[in-house]
């Protein structure tokens, strides 16, 4: 075997985990978007089936040999791209062939039967309906850090690094720490003078008829084109990826919040645009998506916050509310700004302020810690969370729907992932100070040219898919390492003179 | 290996097979529901390579040899049920070994192009768009014929017999010329008094929102359980099964009709209730599903037409109709119930009346017949098409997107389906006169409680899915062998009464 043979076959094989990825994710978007409440137990019947062969095209001698060799000739490969494919794969083969295929096609199913059950635990604030299935997923979690890095000190590393490679706990720490001795302070002097802002100016019944409309506005704004990305609507919105030219995103209705609806079109459709916006030949490989959990919240909270919160957009969007939206007629663009940026700590982290946002990041990170490093117990979950809120938010949870059961996050396997909400808040605003020195991003917004914007991110940041890591990406695209200081500047400018503080 | 041995592989391999059907039938249906336009090329990545393995799964000599030794010990099975199952997996497995694993392949992959090609060639009224792709269709399906039966002395009767059992062109050819013969006087005697009959009762305009209230309705009436149904909406509706507890139908909504929408979905719910009935321990076996297609089309065309347009149904939901459209206020049950069955020549196959809606069949069956086993050309089939419209209805085409290209069968690559319906029309005539004799239908139906003639229909003929063959299982439900003349009565006494002959 030749290198370029042996490169032939990985990029083979990558396509063909790519289908069998889309496949599965197919089946589990419809099972989420469209499909009827029993087709579960089929739906997990091939996911198991897919699941395994899918598991057995991938982990067997064959590709190990395969890898192996490339891996020792990575100089022999001239395209870059390449040579990061044959890493990344190489990760992901030594990962996954540590777990036992029936685990793994056992697990599969669980998520899948999961879903369902803590729908119904959510609707009908049951947790103890979906503490069985938690506990299950939590131990396999807990078993997948061990395989993945038996010698590692915290289990809950090993997790974290899947989503944002290089990201720990003695990071995360120090990081929320930071976070907090700048939220924290704002939040109390913000509650003394709470009235300044006039959050009634926003209130009323807004049709979900017309509240699609604003949808559309929305998408047409990001300029997202239709004929690739198609808007769903769950009760937890997300993206889902599968090639450039096939996103799906979702939002929710709820017909006494406008904006609500309107911001999570906005955050979805930036994981959307970062999706459709790798390069060409990306596709099918493992490159193909982008750097890091965390690196795609910034982009989603970018056009979500940065350009979706701003006093130019709101200025460019109010005509669209007051016509859609009578009740809002008299409202001035500045009224209409402090009120989509009133702060104040409320329950669910999906609605939460910019201000309040990671304080919610923050809860489930130490409840994460507990169950996978410490020795907490799933049943002990309700009373934790509603005792962190109260530590945190200085809140009263008034039952697990809007406490413990609000995320989809941990029923779908997730742990780790949501620091990475509170990292993508942070890098946004560091590239967004980047994209400064080059775009008039304040004209930009404005005017509803977005155009350089997503140009100048597209060029610095999205066409690079998977090529490099989260730190590097961050050094090439802002000259400098991570700093969170710009994130907590902004937080403190932004909120000082919304408050007069 | 011994027989329990090897009948436990097989069950094993259907449901593998089963597994990756559903996988790609949901790729298939999404495409024509909810994803983005340019989606198609990603899916027809992953339809490849699916299809590929999906074939060398089932088609390798393990397989053969399994089969063989299954079929040459037929006797040793107990069970009737398995024992079907070895015959029809063993056919489909002599027959698919026949097409080379490349050619299926391109195949699969051509079929999702064909049916972008053909929405956006009907959209456009632009037939020579579809026409080089519907010529490799066409060439695939003349080559599928000569593979299966290369001893057929028709290539059109091997095709047939993939949609119905049994069925020749010989046969059929005696099928429609007695329709015909039944036909044909009824529309000139009707066309002489097409007055007698007020359409107008029925024309207006009615708000899209409304007809989805119809949509649940309609459901409602056919006891057709959410929780395992979903209504879509696509231009030509359909149903698609992934399994008895995962049914998806579609319906389309015209504002100025409100009949069209409501027997969509009432043909579609009878797909719908047939795929949900079967036999519990046929699920993810050969047995799953209905019998053949005519049989299937049978029970679509009772549901729609043998209740739906009866008098007795009209009288039930007309209350509802007025409730929704208050244009109908006035119109009188009778003054509905004739308006709803206005016998007339008109263009589109799916829209037409119960009488004249064979010869829509019997156009594309001549047009099949041409195409497979003669001389015909894909470029003439629209001259072909409109002048079979002028000699069987006696109306002008004026376009193809209301002609040629108004069906989806053959982009989706079906030839030798349509005479189904119109026998699915006369099975349902001669079940129709069966169940009569231990069910009052007419009184289940005039009070909406259509349970006895549900379950009557799953006692007879749901529940035995694929166990027997359409002609035996007429005959185990009706007592006597296939007979169309149940279909040309009713024809006759239904619009003598209506038009007054």
């Amino acid at each position: 075997m030749d290198i370029k043979q042996a490169c032939e076959k990985m990029k083979k094989l990558e396509r063909r985990r790519w289908a069998y990825g889309h496949a599965m994710s197919l089946l589990s978007v419809d099972g989420m978007t469209v499909a009827p409440a029993e087709s579960y137990m089929g739906r997990g019947e091939t996911l198991g089936i897919l699941s395994e062969d899918s598991y057995d095209m991938f982990i067997n001698d064959d590709t190990g040999e395969l890898l192996e060799f490339l891996s020792s000739n990575l100089d022999g490969i001239e395209d870059p791209a390449v040579r990061r494919e044959v890493v990344l794969l190489k990760e992901e083969y030594d990962k996954d062939r540590c777990i036992p295929k029936d685990e793994y096609v056992e697990y599969t199913m669980l998520l899948n039967e999961a879903d369902a059950v803590w729908h119904r635990a959510k609707a009908d604030n049951d947790f103890p309906a979906f503490e069985p299935i938690l506990e299950k997923i939590v131990a396999f979690n807990r078993k997948i850090a061990e395989w993945y890095d038996p010698a590692s000190s915290s289990r809950y590393d090993t997790l974290l690094n899947e989503y944002d490679r290089g990201v720990t706990t003695a990071m995360l720490d120090g990081f929320f720490s930071r976070l907090g001795s700048a939220i924290s302070p704002l939040v109390k002097e913000i509650a003394k003078v709470q009235d300044r802002v006039d959050h009634s100016v926003i209130e009323g019944v807004f049709p979900i008829e017309k509240q699609r409309i604003l949808s559309r506005k929305a998408m047409d704004y990001l300029q997202i084109d239709p004929k690739r990305c198609v808007l769903g609507e769950t009760e937890h919105p997300f993206t889902e990826s599968f090639n450039k030219y096939d996103v799906r995103i979702t939002t929710k209705y709820h017909d006494d919040d406008f904006l609500d609806n309107m911001y999570s079109v906005m955050h979805e459709g930036g994981h959307a645009i970062y999706e459709m916006s790798y390069a060409d030949e990306y596709s099918f490989t493992s490159l193909a998506g982008g750097a890091s959990c965390a690196m795609h919240e910034s982009q989603s909270r970018f056009w979500e916050n940065l350009v979706g919160r701003s006093e130019e957009f709101i200025s460019y969007i109010s005509p669209t509310f007051r016509e859609l939206f009578p009740s809002l007629e008299k409202a001035t663009d500045r009224a209409l700004y402090e009120a989509a940026n009133v702060s104040m700590p409320t329950l669910i982290r999906t609605e939460a302020d910019e201000l309040t946002y990671s304080l919610h990041v923050m809860v489930r990170y130490e409840l994460e810690k507990a169950l996978i490093d410490g020795d907490m117990k799933v049943h002990d979950l309700p009373g934790e969370w509603n005792s962190l809120y109260r530590k945190y938010l200085g809140i009263e949870v008034p039952d697990d729907t809007r406490g413990v059961l609000q995320d989809s996050h941990w029923s779908g396997g997730s742990f780790g992932y949501f620091p990475s909400y509170a990292l993508g808040n942070a890098y946004s605003l560091q590239i967004l100070s980047s994209l400064k020195k080059d775009v008039d991003f304040s004209g930009c917004v404005a005017s509803g040219n977005i155009a350089p914007v997503k140009d100048w991110l597209t060029e610095k940041i999205y066409r690079f898919g998977r090529l490099m890591d989260p730190n590097d990406l961050i050094e090439s695209c802002c000259g400098e390492k991570f700093d969170a200081g710009y994130y907590t500047d902004y937080l403190e400018k932004k909120y000082s003179d919304i408050y007069g503080l």
